[in-house]
Order: C-alpha cells, then structure tokens, then sequence
C-alpha cells in the first residue's frame, strides 16, 4: 500500500519489476523473483531448449553459492492493456566461491504481463548475454 | 485482393508474413522482405549491437551469393489490438558460392505491428540462432 505512487503509471510499474528482479536476484530471494514471473513463462537463451519456472528454479538453486551483480539499462517499453513487451541491455558479473569471476552482457527482449491485481510479471523472455570478450 | 481469405484473421495474416518472408529471403528478394518490416525495426542477435534496416541491407547485399533454405516452426502468436508478438523456431541452411554448408538454429522472439493497411510488420526480433554442433 505504500509504494502504490510506484504503480501510477504501467511503464513505472514494469521499471520496478526490473529493479525488483535484480535486486532479489542479488539476494538470492527465489521467493520475490518467482513472484515476478507468470507460472507459464518461457524463458529463451542461446543454444538451449526454452525451459520454464521449475528449470528456474532448478538452476537457481544450483547458482545459490555464486555471487552475483547485475545492472540494466532499459531501451524501451511498450504498453499493450494488459501485455506489454520491454527491449533491455544487461550486464552480469558473477564470482563463484573458489574466486573465478565472469562478466555476461547483451540485450534481451521481453513480454510482460499484468495479472487481475494489476502487477506485473515476465511472460517470455529472449535473453542474448554472451560473455563478454575481455572478461 | 484474390488472396483476402488468408487475412481472415490477425494470426493467419502473421503467418503469412513468416512464409512470404522466408520465400523471398531464399530467392533474394530483397524488396519484398524490406516490406515486411517496419521502418524503425531492430533486430537483435547475440554478440553484437541491435541493428536496423539499413544494416540488413547491407549484411542481404553482402549474402547475395549465398544460397539460403529456412523452415520455421511457428509456436506461439499473441495478438493484441495493433500488435502482437510470436515465439519460433527457425533452422537455416545456407551454401557459399564456395561450397561451404552450414546450419544454423534457435528460437526467436519477434514483436509485430499492424500498419494502417492491415497488414503486419516484423518491429523487434531477437534471434537467438547458433549453429548446429554437427553442421
């Protein structure tokens, strides 16, 4: 109730779903980055079958010991009603506990969708980091 | 005008944007795929920058005397209103003047836009093909 100036409008609204997602994501908080996407999402990398929430799941339970910081810079967002589809850049840097660090980038595009309380969450999901040359 | 039963509705029409755009890739019909993308299109693929019309211009001149064979296996169209977006697989093979073969495959997101003609154009597309290990 009281981050409701947040949801004046959908574009605000999706900017935090971005925030929120990083930022739990950062934390490890499965629970708030399961709660940013619908339970039918697609999520599509290079070189790999599309998987969905419980191989979310999986991997991330796998990556629970690697640190991570990510920053995104939001090219563009398109409000459609309830849809809405959002081109982004990201960067990941990651350190796994014996100390290799590696650095991701690269641009994704993304569908969204509004549920009946009028929140957001990721629907689809092409996601094209590769990892960065000198990294 | 002999052809409107395929535009009975929204989904057969971006279909048909998939196939007229795959039959004149593969006869380098350059004009009729310019026409199936709007003007500010970006296309993205991994490791490099989002690039736009005049880059596929350029990159088609270039791929003038490649052959080129695609099949699309279209998977999911969302329409909404004006736009839509649809998720696909695509496998692309292509032979060099040389004779070199090679194969490529992967998903695709694409978000389309419907002109005031009713007709759909390919805006965004993240195209996530990497070439197959056996190719």
């Amino acid at each position: 109730m009281e981050n409701t100036d947040f949801m004046e409008n959908d574009e605000q609204a999706i900017r935090q779903v971005v925030a929120s997602w990083l930022e739990a994501s950062q934390k490890n908080d499965l629970e708030t980055v399961l709660g940013l996407m619908t339970d039918d999402v697609v999520f599509m990398v290079p070189g790999v079958e599309p998987f969905g929430k419980e191989a979310f799941i999986a991997h991330s339970e796998q990556m629970k010991d690697v640190l991570m910081k990510a920053e995104s810079d939001i090219k563009e967002i398109k409000v459609l009603g309830g849809w809405a589809w959002m081109r982004s850049f990201l960067k990941v840097k990651v350190a796994t506990p014996d100390g290799n660090t590696s650095t991701r980038s690269g641009y994704i595009l993304t569908i969204l969708r509004k549920n009946e309380a009028g929140g957001w969450a990721i629907a689809r999901d092409a996601n094209l980091l590769m990892p960065e040359k000198d990294s």
